[in-house]
């Protein structure tokens, strides 16, 4: 099968949310293991990946620095992470690889991902970034042009514009290595945000894509059979923190429609990927949402764990050999 | 031809040497235009790039955000350049590209470059990277283990290990897209350096390493027929600063070796770049020191331009049907 597994922050940085440079490798590395699993099973794998915590690392930066060298913006940012993750993703999944003695090469794409410029976001910056600053010195950033919201006793918080992915620029990049039996790391971050101009070429732009809607864009872009969205909890949850909290099992589009329709899910972190989960299968896809330490499971045996929605068309799938699994053998619990 | 172009820092940087990330843009905007015309002619084109300025800006980064944020080292300062150059090649050679008509794709790969962990370079760190700082800021690195020297008046600058490359890892990947036809950016900044340790693994480690001498083993590597090293001048030159002084054009490798083994060249600037088109035309193929505007004669006509140097098995070069060019025909005034 080919499979895109979309790693989330919890591969990236340390148990503490630490983003050391330590940190994130030894992460990285413990997750390649787990990617290594599902390759060694057979199946073509796309990566992509997280960067919330390391752009928020580079944005300090760019304004401790800023009186010495000049800052950069978001889409450098994001292209700068996708070096960094990148490199280290190529280390350490060889690595693993070999443990298991799989003879595939991996390679590591700067890819952009194309958005539209009169994409709403970005006359209503939503997607809070970076760090929390005293309103005067959020005040001056603001001065320069950036918007920030007062978070209350934390202090401010810069907002910026996160517009829906429209492609992925590298797709065919990315294919080409692909068919050539390559494990391809891609749209790191989302992708680096680019619009098009007048005259047909394109430009990086200050936003940050949604690394999870990008994800389902290229899973269906590619032709994948899975999108695992991997994660640090199990399932998606509804009902959460009442007494009828429950882990969600195998479902349909319709019942997970249902519960993000009902705001069971949180806008900043499983909203988006409960998001992805549906556009990817009502493309015909199969989506699973799990911790990253199911992710092996969640390729052989779809429905086995985690939070799996599955469209129509979908191949060798549980769900589609078997359309009341969710509710006959949902195995939230383990 | 298979050609390698190996651009320099003022394909990078603005003409005051200004490293903004419009400055930056506009610098590879106008590099990527030459670029196009090489590609335009028919050519397959790989492009390496230098990252010097670049790296500096991140190491000021890093030591003016150490209190909150986590410097990074070396190899992911290189890693993170690769993006952003990646990146901003990308767009403005697709749109150089598309303004010639010509339908080439372009990719960036995230690459690394082997180097032996017992380089000499290790032990005896010469190349200087970043700013100069005060004896008494130098002195607080020294501590934290960086090796630093006093300069003089200009005060004191880190210097770092610059290990010869071995391979770079990342050469079965571009193979495979320049034989899809892409025009591939590769090795940027010398390739991340990395070190083969003892599992069998590779690991980044703190080091540069020479872009130019990088570009000569890649170019060799993947069978180039042209090594085009773009710099700031239009040749390289002996007798600098005297009566004598004169610019080379077609050379033998014998005479080249023999102006290097003088001292005709600075080992930080015009050394290097010698010594990589020394190991080029060793190994059999043509290399070319020139300014970045002269890249496309460099290529459509060997020995029109620049500083012009061929193993004898280089085929369709000026410089094999014509040993005697240079001193018949050296156009170095142009």
């Amino acid at each position: 099968m080919r499979v895109l597994i979309a790693l989330g922050g919890n591969a990236m940085t340390g148990p503490d949310g630490s983003a050391t440079p330590q940190a994130q490798r030894d992460a990285i590395a413990g997750a390649m293991e787990h990617v290594a699993e599902v390759v060694a099973a057979g199946h073509d794998v796309i990566l992509t990946h997280g960067n919330g915590p390391q752009v928020g690392n580079l944005l300090v930066k760019n304004e401790l620095a800023a009186h010495v060298v000049p800052p950069v913006p978001l889409d450098w940012c994001g292209a700068q992470t996708q070096g960094t993750i990148g490199f280290t993703i190529l280390d350490t999944l060889e690595a693993a690889l070999a443990r298991h003695g799989v003879r595939r090469r991996v390679a590591a794409l700067v890819s952009r991902t194309l958005v539209d410029a009169d994409d709403p976001g970005f006359q209503r910056p939503t997607k809070p970034i970076g760090r929390f600053l005293p309103r005067e010195q959020a005040q001056v950033l603001v001065n320069h042009g950036e918007t920030w919201e007062d978070r209350g006793d934390r202090g401010w918080r810069r907002v910026v514009a996160s517009p829906e992915p429209v492609e992925v620029l590298e797709t065919p990049t990315l294919l080409t290595l692909l068919e050539e039996g390559y494990v391809v790391v891609a749209a790191g971050g989302g992708g680096i945000p680019v619009v098009r101009v007048e005259d047909g070429s394109v430009h990086g732009v200050e936003a940050v894509i949604d690394k999870d809607l990008t994800a389902a864009l290229l899973a269906r872009a590619v032709g994948c059979d899975v999108l695992v969205i991997a994660t640090d909890v199990d399932h998606a949850v509804v009902g959460y923190g009442t007494a009828d909290e429950r882990p969600l099992g195998v479902v349909s589009v319709a019942e997970l429609e249902g519960c993000a329709a009902s705001g069971e899910f949180a806008s900043g972190s499983m909203g988006p990927k409960v998001e992805a989960a549906l556009r990817f299968a009502r493309a015909g896809g199969t989506s699973v949402i799990t911790s990253l330490e199911r992710i092996t499971e969640a390729v052989s045996d779809p429905g086995a764990v985690g939070t799996t929605v599955s469209g129509t068309t979908a191949p060798g799938t549980r769900h589609t050999e078997s359309p009341t699994a969710a509710t006959e053998s949902p195995r939230d619990g383990r």
